[in-house]
Order: structure tokens, then sequence, then C-alpha cells
């Protein structure tokens, strides 16, 4: 699709006259185009080269152009694919499975889709189906994807069979550098976000609520590490009221906290997960929902009124039997953790301890955000301009990281290494030096 | 991926064990298995062969296999499976202003989602945020996709963003076989429609009213061919209350029709046009927006807040490159056009001279319904166990058909030989004969 004779000012120029891209004004050029990667790097047309601490959105988890993952998608292509989802299909089934012994223990089926939203979307369908109730308690800071209409506009029965999903209700999460509760510590942090949450339920009528979807880990809206009992005490307000517990393992999932869901790492057993990004690092657009038996069972008669085109996709599924095969022979889960525990982790806590703007540094495995202040006493966050310098000045390190509100998150791929980590710790270094 | 000891009941068997199908009751095993494909041919493990008269959800407008896409797809895979939305990429560029050069005059951007439903989604955006209003019009029997709930359950920005979106109006369209209208005459059934609509926007309140969307051929809905004057009246009745006109092309774009865009044989130019299926066949999930200039630039300096991560995925911009160049180079949109005027159209019409139970054929290109009824005076619906048994008949002779409400549709590749037809139709006859 390219060659050697384009450059990349041109590149950027024709994607920009004809391509409306998301969540942003379009009046600015992209900030730099891509022509090719491998692992951890990146080049676009003009020879540039970048370390990529961003994993895209946190997504490439085994780094770019794999050369198993790439090797399936072009089996796959030639043999099949594509296929209704109806029809059942030997990569499909095999993905489905391999996927499935991620799961917690009693997970029986996967519900496919092609992203992250619309795993989202069916996991609330089941939450709301099988409780027969309406509405989804989530956190303010979190995000779960961008769709949010078009059942609604659709005029059959696949729209009246699921008009009852209206009711949405926020509540606060534990968050102790920017505590709602006027907490001072972790324990009563977790405390009294667990009471507020269960307020919150009975306040809305219990017999009104079909799930709490949370990320296990929320990641963009800043990889804030839930206190050890938190996750365990939601699931007994859910089992208290009946209560479906969604956890959203699309960006902390496959890989990306040093374990095979983030989940794993606390001792709670959700009704439903959902996942997408890592689980075949997105090289086909997937995702999906996996499902505790005891809801998938309850479909066996009656009819599930959810779907998509291309729900269980062969060509993604070939990309997750690749990506997950290569997660588990090259051991990228165990080196996201070490890169955590022992590179990433103590190198970012030295910057912390080296530049006041460093308000709070956390994370896990390959999976890091670095709180930027104006003050470290009020705590007030540093300006969107100053991210915005702090993100160029690493681009013109030849590092790419990821940028959210006031914080610079460092997520690389599963697979990345010591050196590449000291390397683009050195560029965030300079970066901060340089405010 | 499979290999020649795979059984197809194994196949089968793996499948349902561990994948949640779309739309359906889970108590009951897939109706077969594909192994691979090429042109409209497809075929299972045990060697069964199958004539796909459905495209599989009316979408391999190229068939299965072809050379051109697989070949984009291994390439692209090997060269830079994925990138995030944000920064600019050569192969998407180059997608972008291949369907842009399929849209209407004057429409300058395109929007790229992962495929039908987040192509609706976004589209509806667009129009909500530029007219500052919140109801969408839609038609009953239309379907626009699974999506409705994950950006009002996500806690940040991008969630109050969009809390406008809640309201969904539908109003019945013109179907004169099954009117609505009392109408007994084309002309009289296109005219009461538009009054129709008219008077639900006056009732709403046309200052509520953000957006038309209808697919402009109703598809799974049954194939309703518009008369003639009744889109341009649309487009007169959006332009008298400032309504932004989305025409979904999703089942009826890209060749389906006979023509580029379905929209293209009527005298109507809509403000945005949403497309997934045969602009890339399915290959690899995509959809998207194509968007007027005057939209388009309203999102200069304000940010448009819509995404996903997949928006503009690599991957799928090779397919969509790979098939359009290919439909145009093998002249299968013209293929499709002489198909159905002088091979599919005949010979379904053919059949309903000779089957009391055929109450209506329409259609145009390979989309086409065979609508079929218990009586032809009363018109009432053939029982749903007639049409699963036709479906059944069909496939035992080797034939995949697309059953939908009592219609059976015959909506093969655009690529699909006079040949092809006369075995398929025969199949259909048989079965019907069967009845
Ligand atoms: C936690 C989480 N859930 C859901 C989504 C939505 O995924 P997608 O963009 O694939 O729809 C995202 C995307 O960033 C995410 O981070
Ligand atoms: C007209 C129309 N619009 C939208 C969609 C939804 O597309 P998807 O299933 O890719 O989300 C479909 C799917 O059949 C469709 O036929």
């Amino acid at each position: 699709m390219a060659d050697d004779t384009i450059r990349s000012a041109d590149v950027i120029e024709a994607d920009h006259a004809r391509v409306l891209h998301s969540w942003s004004a379009q009046g600015s050029l992209p900030p730099f185009e891509i022509a090719g990667g491998s692992g951890c790097e990146l080049w676009d047309h003009d020879g540039n080269r970048y370390l990529d601490f961003s994993s895209q959105l946190v997504f490439t988890n085994m780094g770019h152009g794999h050369p198993r993952i790439v090797e399936a998608i072009a089996q796959q292509a030639k043999q099949l694919a594509t296929i209704a989802p109806a029809t059942a299909n030997a990569t499909r089934a095999k993905a489905a499975r391999l996927v499935l012994e991620r799961a917690p223990q009693g997970f029986e089926k996967v519900f496919f889709s092609n992203g992250g939203a619309d795993a989202n979307e069916n996991a609330m369908r089941m939450a709301r189906l099988v409780t027969g109730r309406d509405k989804i308690v989530s956190r303010y800071r979190s995000y779960h994807g961008n769709t949010g209409a078009s059942i609604v506009a659709t005029g059959d029965w696949r729209r009246s069979s699921n008009e009852y999903a209206r009711g949405h209700v926020h509540v606060f999460g534990p968050y102790l550098y920017r505590s709602e509760f006027w907490a001072t510590s972790v324990e009563e942090e977790c405390e009294r976000a667990l009471h507020h949450l269960e307020r919150v339920i009975q306040a809305e009528g219990p017999e009104t609520v079909a799930g709490i979807l949370l990320e296990t880990i929320p990641g963009t809206a800043g990889v804030m590490m839930p206190p050890p009992g938190y996750l365990p005490g939601v699931r007994e307000i859910a089992d208290r009221y009946g209560i479906v517990l969604i956890l959203d393992e699309v960006m902390a999932g496959f890989g990306r906290t040093g374990e095979w869901l983030s989940l794993d790492a606390y001792d709670v057993r959700p009704d439903l997960v959902t996942f997408a990004k890592g689980v075949n690092s997105g090289y086909v657009p997937v995702g999906g929902v996996m499902v505790d038996g005891r809801i998938a069972h309850e479909f066996d008669e009656r009819v599930f009124p959810g779907g998509l085109t291309y729900s269980g996709h062969p060509l993604a599924a070939a990309a997750i039997v690749g990506n997950l095969e290569a997660m588990a022979e090259e051991k990228a889960v165990e080196n996201a953790a070490t890169i955590g525990r022992d590179h990433l982790g103590p190198a970012l806590e030295a910057l912390a301890d080296k530049h006041d703007a460093v308000g709070e540094v956390r994370g896990t495995g390959v999976f890091w955000a670095v709180e930027l202040v104006a003050d470290r006493d009020t705590r007030e966050p540093l300006a969107a301009a100053k991210i915005g310098a702090i993100k160029k000045a690493c681009q013109e390190r030849g590092v790419v990281v990821f940028p959210s509100a006031n914080r610079i998150h460092m997520v690389p791929p599963c697979i990345v290494t010591p050196d590449e980590v000291a390397r683009a710790v050195d560029a965030l270094d300079a970066a901060l030096a340089a405010l």
C-alpha cells in the first residue's frame, strides 16, 4: 500500500483532507504518520523511528508486526476471511476456547463483538435481560465505549426487544489521591467507596439495578488501582441485591497488568467480563464478552436479542489465536509483570523523586500513569498545554507516550525490554526537566 | 487454522459449546459449518459445497476468497496491521479517497467505524451536534444496528458531550404491498407516506428533530423499493425543517443494487451516508460515514465527540482498497445490474407465476426479496415454520438463501454468473414445489 517515493507530509495531508478523526477538532493536522512497525518500534515514510510507549490506544500488547499474528491473518484471509455469525467456524471455536482458558472458573461461553464498546453493549444487554431490570451503575471516572443509539433507531423487533435499556447511574470510585470521600488512608477510601456505592443502589431502588459495570482498573481515567478490598466488596453488594457484576477488561486485560486478566490479582469473581484490544493486539477489530455458565444458559431457550454482522469474524478469530498462542509461548504476560516490578515501576518512581510536577505514580505491569500537578500540595492538575508540551518533547526524542487529562500514561507492549524502558523513561525525564 | 482431519460435526459441536450466537436461542446447533470459500461457493470440512445466495449477511459483494482482497490484507498485515486513529496512515487515506469517489458531489470526508451500527451511531451524533436537536426519525421496518448504551455507561466527558442523544421516533414508510396508508397505487402510497412523515415531524415539533435516518432501500425489512418521488420528497421535508438527512447504505451500498450506491438511482442528495458490508465485502470489520463538506467543516474548530479504538484501521482500509479496486476493474457493479435485469429478476418473476405462495417479488441488481404468503388475497404471511422448511430444502440442494420474516431474500455476491442464478432459482423452485 506504500512505497518509498511517499513523503510523510503528503500522507499527513491526504489523511487530514479526507478522514474525519475521532474525539478532536479537525482544524489541526494529525501529529505524525506511521508507515510500518515492528515490536515496540514504529517508523514513518521519512525514516523517522519511534519507540511506542502508547501501544497506540493501549492495545498492541504483542507489539507491531508480530510474525505469528501476521501469518495467522494471511493464512485465514486465504482460507476464509469472513462468515455470517450463525454458521459455525473452526477458527472461531478455537479462539473462543483460548479466550475461555483465561476466564474465571465456570465461564462457559464467549459472545464476540467488533470492539470494546459493543462488548459492553452486549454485557449490559445480558445483565438487563437476566435480571429484568434496567439501570446500570458505573463510575464517573471511566470509559466504556462510544455507542449509544443504533438499536433504538432500528424499527423492527430488534428494537422493541431492547427498549428496556435506558437507565444509567454513575458513582464515585476509590481514588485516594483525589478522594471524593474525605478519606486519608487506603482502607478508609475503600470502605467509604463501598458505602457510597451501596447507598446509591439503595436510593435508586435495588430492584431497578441490573448491573454494576466497572473497569477492573480504570484505564484512560488514570490507572487507579483498586484497594484490595474494593472489588470483593462490590461483589458482596452485587450479591446482596441480585445485581450482575460486569468487569470491563478491554484495556486492562490480556497481559497489560502482568496477569492474563487484571482481575486475577483481586479476590473477585464477576458474572461477565468484557474484552477487546489486547486479546489480539488490535490486528483485526474484535472484542467480546466472556459469559458465566449460569447466564449463558439463560439463553438456551430464550432468544438473545443482540448481534453484529461481524460477530465471531474468522479473520479476527485467527488473530486472537495467533496472539494468545504467541503471548503464552513467549511468556509476554510474565515479561510485563517483571518489567513493571523491576524496571518501569521503579524508574517512574525515581522520576517522582526528581520532579516536583509528579504528583503520583500508579500502575503495575506495563500499565502506568504519571499524574502531573502544578502544585504538590493542592494537587492542582498540570495545565493541558504543558501536558501537550511533554508529549511533544517525548516525541521529539523518538518516544510516543499516551497523554490523558493531566497525566502521561506509560503503556508499552507487553514484550518491551528493559533497554527500551530505560530509553523511554529518559525521554520523559528530559521532557519533565524542560518544563 | 483447519486441516483435513477435522470433521464438520466436531466443528459445529465446538462452536456451539463455547460461542454465544446473536439474535437466537442457544439450544439448537448452528445449521452448518464453513471451512472455506471461493467466489459464490462455500464448503465445509466434510466436502459439502454450497452456492452462497445470502452473501452471508448480505455483505460478501466480491465473493469469498477474492485474491486481490486477500493479497491486500496479507500485505498490509505484514507492513502495519493497526494504528491509533489520531495518527495518519497512507492506506487509510487511500481508502477514504476511494470511498469518496463513490459519494455524492460535495462530500468531503469519511469517518471510519467498525461496522454498520457504529456508522449510524456517528451519523446520528453528527446530525444532533450540527442541529443542536435531539430526535431521530426512522422507519418501523428498518434495521440500523445493535448498539445503544456504551456511551451513557461511560463516566467521563465523553458521556456528557453525548447526553443529548435520547429521542427516537418511528414512522411508517412506503410499502404498497402492505400499505399503512390505505393506498391503492404507487403514487398514492408515496404521497401518503410523505404526508405521514411530515405530520409526525410537525406533531413532534420540527425544532426537536435532528435527523431523518432511512435505509435508501430497506434491506432485511424486505427490499422495499422506494417509489420514485419518495426520497426527493423526504429531502424537501428535511430542508423545510432544517433536518439532516442520513441515508443508511450499509446493506444496499457498494454494488448490491447494480449501482455504486443505491441512492444513485434516485434523485436525492443526503447530508450523510453510512456504509459497511459491501465496501470491503466484510473481509475485515469496517464501516463508516461519508460526510458532506458543510457538516465536515462544522468540526474544524469544534471537537467531534465520537470515536472508536479501531476507527480507520489500516488492515480494514487495505481490504477497502483491494475490494473497491477489484469491483471497478471487474465491473462487478455493472454485472450486478445485468444479473438483476436479465437473469435473477425475470427468473424470480417466473416463480411468482408458478407458485401461489409467492405474493410479491421485489428488487434490483443482486438484491431481491420473494415475499411468501399463505393466501394471495389476504396476503397473510407464510408461517415461520414453512420459511424454515424452504431454507432447509434449498440448503439440501446446495444453495444458501437469506430468510427474513415471511420472505426469502436472494442476495448473491455481485460477481454471480447467470449459471449460478439458474442453479439457485431451480433450488428455490423445487423448495417451493415441495411446500
Ligand atoms: C476500558 C475500556 N472499555 C471500552 C473501551 C471501548 O473500546 P472500543 O473503542 O474498541 O469500542 C475502551 C477504549 O478505550 C476502554 O478503554
Ligand atoms: C441497513 C443496515 N444498517 C445497519 C446495519 C448494522 O450493521 P452492523 O451489523 O455491521 O453493525 C445493518 C446490518 O445488517 C443493516 O442491514
